[in-house]
This record gives structure tokens, C-alpha cells and sequence, in this order.
């Protein structure tokens, strides 16, 4: 069945049944916001994304579109140290478009959303000559567990809060699958899983909750964190921070987690490529004092591997990647371009 | 200067300011809530504007396509009783798109957004081989004062809070400059400025809120409203609150506002058609007790002409409009056709 045969009419009523039905039906959606004793603050973000930029037929089927549009935008909350309210869904769609393929879709979206119990809170549906998804999360965070990108300061510890590659290197898996051929199936599964149903962190909330609760309020020990997430590569996230946070970053090559099975497929420089400027890893990059980073660090060793102190803040504005072990001369990343080759043989 | 020669993060920059510096530059946008004694609920809308679809080169400038859309997202939390507190916009915009209409499109929008201190709380920015603009509207309500087309009781009487036509009349005189020869250039203005510069009726809120203030909280004297806005016309408006409401209605020909010039150029039944179909002039549809639909219209008609008691709510689920005066027969109302001609002459 086409879009053009049931109307937007027909496709609406097809999609309401993934949406809660005391939400949906006016103008606009309704929310609660809960009145507590803490005082919350709302965040807002926005994703277009396109067929053939952002998906692809080719790698990416209904389910894995929804789910990863979904999980993008939680990502985002969690990089702001949000919990989801929920979701609204602007979707554009050619008329020969199958209906099969949208209710699909919201299938991958709302596999993803409930996981973390996030409604859609409706939306608005356009023939388009070309599938656009344009999504809008929302969220609530108390005001001081805010993650900014602003605010890393000289001496914070660097966190990640897991691998990064790993989405990238799955991608490498699907568009050529005789790729890496010394890797296990369940090596394999685990890469492409990585690009095809990444998990936005908001697991890692409630751990910064606990940790940074004897400090809210304290005054004379006021704590702080900035952060961002890793959706467009683990350099850029470092760069951003120190962008914004007018600092700069000594990043330990030694010290970034490395998906294991790389190692029987990728060569170093393709590791570390991959795991510096692949993007869509979706993890969070946190700056933090030292002594908090190294307990978060142990909590979230709890909930799965590839988490570690990276580096730290420093006062120069540049980022630098130094191996301690002297394999290769120390780097400065930049954003404009990829890893640059430390084998004198590739230049 | 085209957007493919500056790229993404070059028209970012310039876009960044229309938007408040405090609030853009994270993942997400950040808002305060005002925790205030009243409960608040959060209200949100999205809406996805295609070019040729929703807008055109035409009949619409970049400002007015900015301003239209902005215009009809503040209405539908109008049409919600809720007070923004912000937009995000996202765009997909061919590479050979002139920087200078995007920026004109963003100063329709914030021109449209600054008489209600709304702000851009941001957004995303793609290439996609056709204009999009995808924007979601954020707004407050108080519980005591949400409006939802359900809702709507038998004996209510239905108030619009403005002339109705204008907007598809303001369309037609720019399809066709030559049409409505007898129309002074100030009714030909005004008509146009109904369709190119739509005011959302965000204004109706504090007169609705003094109105209902002695009845919140009063639960031996409770009062209802019911509403929406009327961007899909004022015989959709009505059909729709009545479905929703599972009630029906009798609207009045005699008591729909038309627009004084409507006489010096259209046909009684083309009229009523624009009147009834046209769309697009986001005025609010209101449905609330005789008593208080009274006092409103009279607070209404200090703001502008064109506001009227038009019908009453009925416990038959059609919407019957009839005319008191016999010059046609009583017809029933259905969204999927336009005016019935009443003439005998014209079937």
C-alpha cells in the first residue's frame, strides 16, 4: 500500500496508535510538568534528517531509521543531563512512499523510545519528493546536573562512557561484508549493532545523580561538569568542549578504549581513525575533577566496557594526542580534518 | 551568496543571531520553568512547511514565509491556551539556496515572534533538494485554562474571534492582481496582509483567563471551553471540535462576520465559501456558555471587528448552517467538499 492510496488522513490514523491517546488529538500536545521541590529546567533539541544523508537503504532498514532518529535526539538529552518527556515527529514522504515503510519506522522509534518510556507527542506529516525525518525531544534536568559544553575546567579528568569506532567500523562491516574476515560472527554482530541500534546513555543519569547529590546545594565545595555526546566523533566532542570552554586538552593514546576486535581486523592507524573521527558512537564525553571522574568511571565499569579516564584539560587551547610509549610523535587534532598518519611511510 | 559556499557551519553563524546567545550552543536548548503556585502543563506543536506545498514564490516572500510560519505555530498553542515560550526551526535547504533568503525567513519569523518575546531556541540545519522548514512550538497553559476541542457541551455557544475569508480573498488578489476591480487599494491591502501577515490570537488569552478566573477552583460552579484554531477553515474548525466533542451544531448565516469589502467584489455563495472554506486566517473557534460567550465577545470586540456569537452547540452529532432570513435552504456542513451552491441556478 502507497501513501497515495490511504492520504495523509489514512496514514495519520495508521500512525496514532503510536502515541498516547490522551496526548494527541488538539492542536498541540499536552504535558504534566511535575512540581517539585527541586526547580527543573526544560531542554529542547532538533534533528532533520534525510534520505540518502542520514540513512541509506543500502545499510539502513525502516526499523534501524526509526531507531536510530530516536536514539540521536535521547542522545542529545542525555548530553545535557536530561531525562526524556518525550518526542514530536515531522515526517515528509513522497506519495509512491510504502505505508509499510513509515509504520516500520515508528516501530524502530518507539522500540528505542520505550526502553526509556518517552511518548511521541504527535507530530505532522507532508508529501515530500524526499523522506525527511524531523524530530524534536524534550526534556527536564534539574538546574545543577546541567551538562554544558562550556564549564571543562583546567585539571578536569576526561571521561568517555564507552567505546568509541565501534559504529563506524559496523558500517565498514555493511557496506562491504567480506571485510575483516578474521572477525568472529558475534564480533561482527556486535559492530554492526553498534551502528544499526546505538544506545543514547541516559543510563549514565542516575550514576551522575548519585555521585554529584553530597555536593548540590554546598557552596563551599561546589563541583562542577561539562560534556557533550560523541555523535560526530570522539575529536569533535573534545574539540567542542574546549571551544566552548576556552581550554584546550592532553588526550593519552594509551588510555582510549579500543574495541577489542579491532585489533584482529584494523590496522592502528585504522583504529584509531575510526575511533577518533568515526562519529555516532553516541556515548557522552564528560569533563569533571579528578576524583569524581575516577568513581564514575567505576560505576559505569558496572554497566559495560570501553568506559575510562582519556586525558585532561589543560590551559593551552590546543588538543593534543601524545603516546606515551613514543610510538608516534604527539599530535594536535583539529576538526577540519580526519587522524592524520603517523607512519612516515603513508605521507 | 549561495549556502553550498559557505557551507553549513557558515550559515549556522549567521543564523545563530536570531537566537538568544544564553540558551543555543549545547545539544539542546536550555528553558527555565517557572515554579510557580499554579500548575503549569507544557504544550507542544510541530508543523513541516514545504516549498510549493505551504508556501510559494508567488504569493510569499522568504519574510512572510517566515512569518506565516511562525504565525501558524503560535496559533496552534493559541488555539491550546498556552503562552509560548519558544520555537525551534528546522531546515532543509538546497545548496544553491541564497544565504539572503534564509536570513530574510528567519527575520519574518522573528519579526512574527517578537511581538509575543518568543525566542528561536535553536534547531538543525540540512541540505535536501527541497525548501523544509520543520518547526515545533513550546508553550504553558494553566490546567484551569487548556483548551481541547473535546470538550464542547450542548448549548454553548460558538464564538469567533475574527473575520474569517480574508486570507484566501488576500490569495486570490495575488494569484490574480486584476481581480476585484471596485476594491479600494486599502481593502486590497488589508486582505493581503490577512494572508501574508496572519496575527495568531494569542491576544484572546488574558481576556479568556480574566474571564474564567472567578470560576478556577470553583467546584460547585465549574466552567468548560473548547477550541481550536481555524487554519483549515472555520467549517472545518467547527466539524472538527464537534467530532471530537461528539456533540453537533447550528451555525447562523446571518451571524458569521464577512469582511466589509467582500460586498464590493464577491458573490453572496463566493463569500460563504471563503468565509466557510478558505482557511489559513487563525482566528480561534470557541466554545463556551452563553453567559460567558457574551462577555467574551464583547472584551473581543475591543481588540479588532469580526467577532461574533455564530451558532450554538447541539446534541445532534451534524452541523447544520441555516439562514434565518430563507434565501437558501438549511445544509449540512462535511470537511470533504467545499460550499454547497445554494442557487439553484449554479447546479
Amino acid at each position: 500500500v502507497l501513501i497515495q492510496d490511504i492520504g495523509e488522513k489514512g496514514l495519520l490514523e495508521k500512525l496514532h496508535r503510536f502515541c498516547p491517546p490522551d496526548i494527541i488529538g488538539d492542536d498541540a500536545a499536552v504535558l504534566e510538568i511535575e512540581c517539585e521541590k527541586e526547580c527543573k529546567k526544560l531542554v529542547i533539541t532538533t534533528d532533520m534528517l534525510l534520505d540518502g544523508v542520514h540513512f541509506s537503504h543500502q545499510t539502513t532498514s525502516a526499523e534501524d531509521a526509526g531507531w536510530r532518529a530516536a536514539a540521536a535526539n535521547l542522545s542529545d538529552l542525555a548530553a545535557m543531563g536530561a531525562t526524556p518527556l518525550g518526542i514530536t515527529v515531522g515526517l515528509g514522504l513522497p506519495g509512491n512512499a510504502e505505508v509499510n515503510w513509515v509504520e516500520r519506522l515508528y516501530q524502530g522509534m518507539t522500540a528505542c523510545l520505550q526502553q526509556y518510556d518517552t511518548p511521541i507527542l504527535g507530530g505532522d506529516i507532508v508529501r515530500s519528493p524526499i523522506t525527511t525525518i524531523a524530530i524534536t525531544a524534550l526534556g527536564t534536568v534539574n538546574s545543577d546536573l546541567i551538562i554544558r559544553r562550556s564549564g571543562a575546567q583546567v585539571g578536569d579528568a576526561i571521561v568517555v562512557t564507552g567505546y568509541h569506532g565501534a559504529s563506524r567500523a559496523g558500517l565498514e562491516l555493511l557496506l562491504h561484508p567480506e571485510a575483516g574476515p578474521f572477525l568472529s560472527p558475534s564480533d561482527k554482530e556486535v559492530l554492526i549493532k553498534a551502528h544499526q541500534r546505538p544506545e543514547p546513555r541516559l543510563d549514565v543519569l542516575p550514576i551522575l545523580k548519585e555521585i554529584f547529590t553530597p555536593y548540590t546545594n554546598n557552596i563551599s565545595h561546589p563541583v562542577h561538569i561539562a560534556g557533550m555526546d560523541s555523535s560526530d566523533g570522539l575529536a569533535d566532542a573534545v574539540l567542542q568542549i574546549c571551544h566552548a570552554s576556552n581550554v584546550g586538552a592532553v588526550l593519552d593514546y594509551d588510555q582510549i578504549p579500543i574495541p577489542p576486535s579491532f585489533g584482529d581486523w584494523l590496522t592502528e592507524e585504522k583504529s584509531l581513525d575510526y575511533v577518533l573521527y568515526g562519529g555516532e558512537d553516541f556515548e557522552l564525553v564528560l569533563c569533571l575533577p579528578f576524583t569524581l571522574a575516577c568513581t564514575l568511571v567505576e560505576q559505569l565499569q558496572l554497566l559495560g566496557q570501553g568506559t575510562a579516564i582519556i586525558g585532561k584539560i589543560q590551559k593551552d587551547t590546543k588538543v593534543i594526542l601524545q603516546d606515551k610509549n613514543r610510538l608516534f610523535p604527539e599530535q594536535v587534532l583539529r576538526s577540519d580534518q580526519g587522524f592524520q598518519h603517523f607512519s612516515p611511510m603513508s605521507n
